[in-house]
């Protein structure tokens, strides 16, 4: 047991430093050494499954002892299925090709010599993430699959479910030949391991967090160390003057109901004043019917009797949760300014049918993901065709929108000569 | 004149809200208008060419007045050679192809949207560099093309030339109409500016150090925005057992001798013990009739007798002089643990005839360019065809090795729709 400040210090240095020292053997691995690696987790969570349950039940019972609210219970809970999926995600990724060591735009110069880029990991990834204890296999497939070393600090409430997952994942390692220490858990609740993970530069390459905002805002004070950084998602959806409108309807439901605590889901949608009266009285009586409170303009209000007066407050909200914010806005501009104001640069999606302002909207509205005629929903790992996710980042440096194996790599250059020297 | 330390506050937060301003619009801005502006400003450096080397020698005059040393001194001269320089480099920058909106990758996904990734600019860019007043123009222009607004923060004893060249810049923004605080100087020599500009989290996306290493240091401990950093350039040769000597002793030479002020100049080289005693003599007599004093391991100084003798501290250091450390080792094994121990991850060339070794070493050498049979020399901005450089990123992430237009970018993703929703 972990008791004082010092120990944490030394405990941390020395998980850091394992953590180098494995970020050059799975730096070199194969790619059969890694599939091997996964499929050997997934088959050791398989038949674990029930001590991995025990473990959980036990987390949720000291949760539900210590007051934790419902939503991050809900989080923590693993069942048989939940199970069975971690397994299954695992697989998936060893399905993916591996990005490690691939060779791109290698061409003669005119000196002579041949220059490229290879795909090389980063290193060794600090992930933080509160609750969800499928992350645990989630992020150590991705690391391990692009060649990093990760140290995963999870929540507290689940260190239990968290330390069965780990001891899978050793498991699978060592049955594949790779050292154990490629994915090291935290094991300690205290919270300066984490101080002290965020500024281990000497031993950790980048930072992924995975949780609210407090835990972001702490990184970007603290950290001293990369952050690969996900703030939070204020998405919108805008209905220009020339949307189809039966697109526009059913963008503007799926966009807000198919989930409401999804970081892609809207928050706000802006309707061009010319078509407000046409498309909005259908799309309140979807919202109604599905028990979204709606928050308007008066514009807004003149058409949706049932929307209550939106706040200034409310354009900056991202509210994960059955409730929209609505405004009129003359005109696609109008649209791009209220989002370059209030938004949050994650998602933004225009329903129009006009070539030139679709072109526009594309290459001026500066968000991670930016749609013509599409839910903002798809703005997903997986719906892009990255195999899976570590996260979505907000961010421009490195990463923007989903991050998948391609986000945990780097590319160095290679040069291919000859004996050639320079002139 | 600003004096005081809130003054420097007021005065940083303005033009950093200026920088955000102007980014909008740049960012927006056509190839057309950026690259009319770069030839405006070329034309603009050449026709005050006269008034610029007054201000220049002004500079040089207070920096000898000061008892700067002759290095920085050197930097700090322009003449009319240098600023015909200066021009055609940003000519040679309207010539590159425009990165800011290039679509790639746009693929059709399973559930019927097309996902791509579409390029665009970082935002703001804050330089911090010393003396080399042509650094002013290159930045400018590199920023401006890559759709950035740029805040320049060139070295205190460079002032007046900066500010002609920036009045120039200014002046040919103005006439492709677009806003002049595209490029802004600081226009102060107070060092509190450099640290005002290293925490505007809200007004400057990432800072670009071009200096010493106490300025790196400084912005690894104080910078509350990302830094593409450039740490040093401890560049190793390593010479094979199956090395083509001749290969050998030519790379050996050019690496070393080409330039010794230069981060890509080699600072150490490798030879493998089966043919040290064959191939040092050679180089040796190479270095020798140059003036380049020889520090050598043991094994090293029973070949060459006039070598010194290395120090544990020599296998770590950057000379940029005409010094060279040389060790003697048993394999490649060997070599890439020297490199690993003692390098800095910028630029190693092995010298071999062996597939094998050739593979493994372009593989496993994790630093930002790896080489085989070329001299490290090559690791350059314009020899990779960048068409320019603002830097060479000894980082991992998002930029490693050298920096041109598409290092002061990021993609964001697009997705083209026809009304879909997530199922």
């Amino acid at each position: 047991m972990l008791c004082s400040k010092m120990d944490i210090k030394t405990y941390m240095h020395e998980v850091g430093q394992a953590a180098r020292a494995a970020s050059r053997a799975i730096a070199r691995a194969d790619s059969a050494a890694k599939n091997r690696a996964l499929l050997a987790i997934a088959d050791a969570i398989e038949r674990n499954s029930a001590m991995l349950q025990t473990a959980n039940q036990q987390d949720m019972a000291a949760a539900q002892a210590d007051g934790l609210d419902s939503a991050l219970l809900d989080r923590l809970q693993l069942n048989a299925a939940a199970i069975a999926g971690m397994a299954e995600g695992l697989r998936q990724i060893a399905a993916l090709p591996d990005p490690v060591g691939e060779i791109t735009d290698l061409k003669y110069r005119p000196s002579g010599i041949q220059v490229g880029k290879m795909r090389v990991p980063l290193g060794v990834i600090g992930i933080i993430y509160e609750s969800r204890p499928n992350v645990t296999a989630d992020a150590a497939g991705l690391c391990l699959k692009s060649g990093n070393a990760a140290i995963l600090r999870g929540g507290s409430e689940a260190l239990r479910s968290n330390q069965v997952i780990a001891a899978c994942v050793s498991e699978g390692l060592a049955a594949a030949g790779l050292p154990e220490t490629v994915v090291q858990i935290v094991n300690t609740t205290d919270r300066a391991a984490v101080a002290e993970l965020i500024t281990l530069r000497e031993f950790v390459d980048v930072i992924v967090p995975r949780g609210g905002k407090s835990l972001i805002e702490r990184l970007m004070k603290d950290a001293r160390i990369p952050v690969i950084k996900h703030l939070h998602g204020v998405c919108h959806v805008f209905i220009d003057e020339r949307a189809d409108l039966n697109k526009a309807v059913r963008i503007a439901d799926n966009a807000k109901t198919s989930r409401y605590g999804t970081c892609n889901t809207m928050e706000t949608l802006l309707v061009a004043q010319a078509v407000a009266a046409q498309v909005l009285p259908e799309i309140a009586k979807i919202y109604t019917a599905k028990g979204v409170a709606m928050r308007g303009c008066p514009l807004t209000r003149a058409i949706i009797a049932e929307a209550a007066a939106a706040t200034e407050d409310d354009w900056f909200t991202e509210y994960l949760a059955p409730i929209i914010a609505i405004r009129i806005v003359e005109d696609m501009d109008a649209a791009m300014d209220h989002i370059q104001h209030y938004g949050s640069q994650h998602t933004d999606s225009i329903v129009t049918e006009d070539y030139s302002r679709a072109r526009r909207f594309l290459r001026e509205v500066d968000s991670s993901s930016v749609m013509v005629n599409a839910s903002t929903r798809f703005a997903d790992g997986y719906e892009y065709g990255l195999g899976a996710e570590i996260g979505i980042s907000t961010d421009k440096i490195h990463a923007r929108g989903p991050v998948g194996l391609e986000g945990l790599t780097s590319q160095k250059w290679i040069v291919l000569g000859d004996g050639h020297v320079r002139g």
